[in-house]
């Protein structure tokens, strides 16, 4: 920032949004700047944090918070690439590898995807650590690598440089140990700050709802996803969102190496139902942003142009897309105790489980165990029998077993035939635009 | 606290207190112990203290927090001397030269006073500084020699030692920084483990209110009396509180060196009405929590015992009360510029004024310069003349002037005989008891 900034007294801020008075821009811009460099404290940032965790941020506000976190670190440009750039954010779920299927699929129709994408912490999975199940692939690109293969391939799937948003990096670390992650100004901040940073001139956000979700209302949903919207084009990016349901698993994959079999499957023109239906909605509203419409989606999953791209874009980044993927050593299958029809699958607990099993981290610093994952072998609404398999866990250390059929035990339930499955409505509820 | 303590995770407990939850005695005892150990950080605290803040704490919290400070440290007794224990804590403003009159009274009646005090900050100024004026008296005393002076004189105004709550001291000084002060919760439970540490067996706590006092309103004012008499009494101290009016300053001096000439008036039979009414009641509300009842307060400000009483504790602390005090190099009269009534005279803006005079300090390790201050010649409801003194300004400085008249700019005004005077109504509003 410069030098000239008008300087404020950090505690006189936190007073004013504590007794839910407005920040003005010079304010934030302030306030930004000098905790990215250490004047003022964490302890002063989490205490203004918990006050804009209660006390909400006006429009305005939160555009100053994204812009001035954008502000703190370089800015990505792909204007010299001769084709549009288009990306997609979603907001976690249970089983979401949709990024996997979605990248080669946009990038068959010359949009470039420049997908920087974060790790797992908790139940959500990260698709970095998903990709990083196939031996050989690396997930960190220089910016002139990460240009160089969005100029040959269209793609590309990377961890995101220290120096975007660099602000928001240290936001976020203090949010996570201070009990402010789930404010709507404050996610909506920290994920466009780093979008717009990546340089992205259209972006569709995948925002979920429901019990799986990070924020369980769609009100809340709808909330988030407005305001990126509206974050997102005030920055000159053309941003719609999808309000799309995780009450139940994506797909019958919940791990890593797993997730990447299925991903698989759907490029190659199979795969489950509800993939296909989010991975070819995304990629259609992510190309009509991009201004590329009046193509036939579908088709580039049936004739394998998804599927060599997929394969271009793996191999670009050191990967083997022929490899033998990690096994896991142990398995333990969950067999249907009646006949009837499966009513009830919770996303949220069979995130869980997976994470106990290994799939997930629940420090930072952890690794994650790319073949532990679970398997479904049903969905809500069908028909299953007494013994047949409902599902698979699989962990390299079988006493990881027991606590995973703890996170999973009451999350299932077989029900008579006629009776209403309880798997929240239509997967696509919604779409938002300004 | 003891090995076997339960262990919690701060941010549940952050984010129970966030989402409006109550926490459990055996979670605040744990976050405090953990806080005092740094287990927990600075940045979890202070999001904490912002929900505790926003949200409120239910008594059985403020309750729980209190005792778990107090158990942070060390707790006097004095059930030794053999006489009564009674104390009194104000909540501080403008001219609040009170407990210098105050302890040798009630002392003369065979009560002990153990007035553990601190030193001013901003615009309220400190007991400690005030008695500093004084040539050779000292406030740092050890536990030994406070007993002793208790025992011996019945009265010690001292510095409080950093063995009592500490945990209330580091909190104390993260509330500063991070705009948590004036949370009712926090200020109860800081005064009240403080002053349960303190041993004293009676306490009557003066709580102002109006423009000059902490809490302006009188529902809040209220609100911290009722909570700090209901924390007093769970913890076995016979406690009671006296809601006073802080619209005006104080008897007539403001600063350091002439609130205890005034004191030393009062204590002589004379001094300013309000001063002399207010150290009264308090004696009496003190002396009645002790068990001594039907003793006539007044006639030891007249007969000399409260004046022989001071003398006696002023030498204790090595204080000469003969000593001459010290006189500012420079002073700076403001006269009446209409004949009339003075109907108003702003608290704070005069605490203010003494404050940038030198009276008072703007960071804890700066000095006061004892001599600096404000003395008023006429108080609200005063006929006044064109030309008459109406303050009079001391500093060491001449420089300071400037500054001092700019905040009692419009703190004052002489209107028509038979206005309305602005001195916010009565001086003691209420009693409040549990």
């Amino acid at each position: 920032m410069s030098a000239t900034m008008e300087a404020f007294d950090a505690v006189d801020l936190i007073r004013a949004k504590r007794d839910k008075g407005e920040l003005t821009t010079a304010q934030i811009d302030w306030l930004i700047d000098a905790y990215t460099r250490g004047y003022v404290g964490d302890e002063q940032m989490a205490a203004m944090t918990m006050a804009i965790f209660l006390n909400g941020m006006s429009r305005n506000e939160v555009r100053a918070l994204t812009m001035a976190m954008l502000a703190s670190g370089e800015r990505m440009s792909f204007t010299g690439l001769g084709k549009p750039t288009t990306d997609k954010h979603s907001s976690g779920g249970v089983g979401d590898k949709i990024t996997l299927p979605l990248m080669p699929l946009v990038a068959v129709f010359g949009a470039a995807v420049p997908q920087l994408s974060g790790r797992g912490l908790g139940h959500t999975g990260g698709t970095l650590d998903k990709l990083e199940s196939i031996p050989g692939w690396r997930a960190n690109l220089s910016n002139e690598e990460m240009y160089a293969q969005l100029r040959d391939h269209g793609g590309v799937v990377c961890a995101a440089g220290s120096g975007l948003a660099p602000a928001d990096g240290k936001l976020y670390s203090l949010r996570d140990i201070t009990g402010t992650v789930e404010a709507i100004p404050l996610i909506a901040s920290s994920i466009m700050s780093k979008k717009i940073a990546e340089g992205t001139s259209a972006l569709v956000l995948d925002v979920k709802f429901g019990s799986g979700a990070f924020l369980k209302d769609i009100e809340r949903s709808r909330e988030l996803a407005r305001t990126m919207v509206e974050l997102g084009e005030d920055a000159g990016v053309a941003t719609s969102a999808l309000l799309t349901n995780m009450n139940v698993p994506l797909g019958f994959a919940i791990g890593n190496a797993n997730e990447v079999r299925e991903s698989v499957d759907v490029l190659a023109g199979g795969g489950p139902a509800d993939v296909v239906e989010l991975t070819v909605a995304l990629a259609r509203e992510m190309l009509n942003l991009a201004g590329i419409t009046d193509v036939d989606v579908e088709s580039a999953l049936r004739d394998g142009r998804a599927m060599d791209k997929w394969r271009d874009v793996i191999r670009a980044q050191g990967g083997d897309p022929d490899a033998a993927m990690p096994v896991a050593r142990d398995t333990h299958v969950v067999l249907a105790d009646r006949d009837g029809v499966l009513v009830e699958q919770q996303a949220l607990p069979f995130g869980i489980g997976a994470w106990r099993l290994g799939a997930g981290r629940a420090r930072k610093q952890d690794p994650v165990q790319h073949a532990a994952g679970i398997d479904l072998h049903a969905k809500p609404g069908d028909t299953v029998r007494r013994g047949q398999p409902l599902f698979t866990l699989s962990a390299n250390e079988p006493e990881r077993f027991a606590r995973a059929l703890e996170a999973v035990d009451g999350a299932w339930r077989i029900g008579d035939v006629g009776e209403p499955v309880l798997d929240g409505g239509p997967l696509i509820a919604e779409r938002i635009s300004r």
